[in-house]
């Protein structure tokens, strides 16, 4: 087939190209089996070979340390903000660090099950900055910490998660890593529990991984269904309800495309992470070079690698804007309905040449309508 | 390619392979967007036609009245077992009807938010009956009663919808309609909430269906996670969180394959059904005639179109069943671990040959080993 266009959409996202032709190809016939893989029953010899290959690549692909479970899950990261409280709180006392409306909704919806305060928040500054954990006020005896280390509306990232020890707290760091999953290394010394939707940088929506320190096992509050009882779910290597079969094969078909990955020497999460790094510097580049016609509002320290808002000078420029983009092949451009403007998410499935091809257009609109 | 294997797995199930065809053909590119389904956004023009349509053709098939929400979540029956306690209970009286395995588990997940009744168990017989409903103990102030209209372990099918307000109970009627779902029609005036995991008749794993009353929603406990809760789903057109959009993209498909399908002069869910008929008296027939060789232990009157378990005279004889029957391309007979024995199930996606095959296997396997 022809060139496909480059899709900048948040999440459902775009996948590999050799992994949707793989799923097609082995769509009706996996491996001789003759079943699809949304045929196979989830405890056949067949779909647990795929289970366990997609968890051992993640496993490695994230340097999990060993006494941390790999789970799959389902309902997304914003089930999982109810889901985790209900596993991790103890209804207690729980801080939640907010940057964006992701992190925001967070914490909004760990108070149905706990005592939520906000440590720390960005909401003054409209949501462009990290405030520095130094401030941030960490109860002794919280149950978690939590934060999102990516802001999908807001464009907001941790280049480096916070140590809680060496700031005096001994909370389990949780993070909601959903949009830039396995664009970077995690530092498992500094983190308890990861959690995301895999539909933004791993696979098809309808997966939620949920990354997470044995010892945070088997306190779930009484009321929490078991179908999402951490515990549970891990007793039953994620097989207590029915898994989303086919989202876990396709995801496992990205994870085996990263393991094969390589850039400029260097393999894997490595490997992404480099021209995740290359593709980001690329665009803020041509955004901060164009004297002011494209601004992306996040502080340069904070700037996410993976999804860049940025606005126009003019409001009567969008439409255009998106009609041009749209007819070079650059598709999902529009800023998310909250803050307007327009987004460009370039995970790690977007090559080098859809970021090129989308700062060409940027200068060729700047130079046009300037 | 060449004939697939006939595929009796209980779920995920065989699908239609026109269904695959198409999906496999569309994956790369869904009608000239470029994308796949999965890369979609949720929210884009392309996704949304694809969910409304799958929305309009499960109503127009299953003739859901127009004060009926139909939702699309996730997470299998097994979570909505507490997720419909959650909403519906209001954390009073319910009452369970328990028929097997499943209704078993419903009413223990029942339990963590309600005051539950067991108003009719058939355990004593093996769960091989249907208690006649003139017997219920139903409680007049319960919140809902609760029943499995098929129990997939046990092969225990509902042909009849019990009347409650003819029993003198104004509670309403919520079935876990799992693995019978469209493969007959439903008796609306009779049930107030259906629902069930899409992998068994429906389509594949991750998508849970749930069909409910207008006027039960709005009554979720405090402590239902925003993600679960009717109202919220409701009001978002299920899409409060990103919803398992290639799950519902296949399911769409097998809804349009279910709209052409004609058997006999009949269309539709009705001519599904007479091929589920035709089918189911097949394969009880060949095992009744067996002389006692097969034995299906359900009373005559409540055994399943879709799940047929049954067992052979000699515990040594079923490995020598199951690898003949895999030679014969005849996959997943073997019955659930908790019983035992052999399971056909015979889904609406399951060809009238498929299960003409497995008949004339049966037979030949009883006249060589009887």
């Amino acid at each position: 087939m022809s060139q496909r266009p480059y899709n900048f959409a948040p999440g459902p996202a775009t996948l590999p190209q050799e992994v949707l032709e793989q799923a097609a190809a082995e769509m009706l016939d996996w491996r001789g089996t003759g079943t699809s893989v949304m045929e196979m029953s989830h405890r056949g010899k067949a779909f647990l070979s795929i289970h366990e290959q997609a968890i051992a690549d993640l496993r490695e692909l994230l340097a999990v340390p060993p006494n941390y479970r790999i789970l799959f899950m389902q309902g997304g990261a914003l089930a999982e903000n109810a889901i985790l409280a209900m596993n991790l709180s103890r209804g207690g006392p729980v801080d939640y660090v907010v940057t964006g409306s992701w992190s925001a909704k967070s914490q909004k919806e760990g108070r149905k099950y706990a005592d939520v305060q906000v440590a720390a928040s960005n909401e003054a500054d409209g949501h462009t900055t990290i405030p520095h954990p130094s401030g941030w006020k960490l109860r002794a005896n919280a149950a978690y910490l939590h934060l999102c280390s990516n802001e999908t509306v807001n464009g907001v990232e941790f280049h480096e998660l916070p140590d809680l020890k060496a700031l005096g707290s001994d909370a389990p760091l949780v993070i909601d890593f959903s949009s830039h999953a396995a664009s970077r290394p995690v530092d498992w010394s500094r983190v308890a529990m990861a959690y995301g939707g895999a539909q933004k940088n791993v696979g098809p929506a309808g997966l939620t991984i949920v990354i997470v320190r044995e010892d945070l096992l088997g306190h779930a509050l009484p009321i929490c269904p078991s179908a999402f009882d951490y515990k549970i779910v891990a007793d039953n290597d994620s097989m207590y309800n029915t898994p989303p079969a086919y989202a876990i094969y396709v995801s496992g078909l990205v994870f085996q495309w990263l393991k094969r990955f390589e850039y400029q020497g260097a393999h894997g999460v490595a490997g992404i992470e480099r021209r995740n790094i290359e593709k980001a510097k690329l665009l803020y580049g041509c955004l901060d070079a164009s004297a002011g016609f494209y601004a992306n509002r996040v502080a340069a320290d904070c700037r996410s690698r993976m999804n860049v808002p940025f606005y126009l000078p003019d409001e009567r420029l969008y439409a255009p804007f998106l009609a041009g983009a749209e007819e070079r092949g650059l598709l999902a451009l529009k800023g998310h309905k909250s803050v307007g403007g327009l987004r460009a998410s370039i995970y790690n499935a977007m090559p080098l040449e859809g970021v090129q091809a989308l700062v060409a257009y940027l200068q060729d609109f700047a130079r046009s309508h300037g």
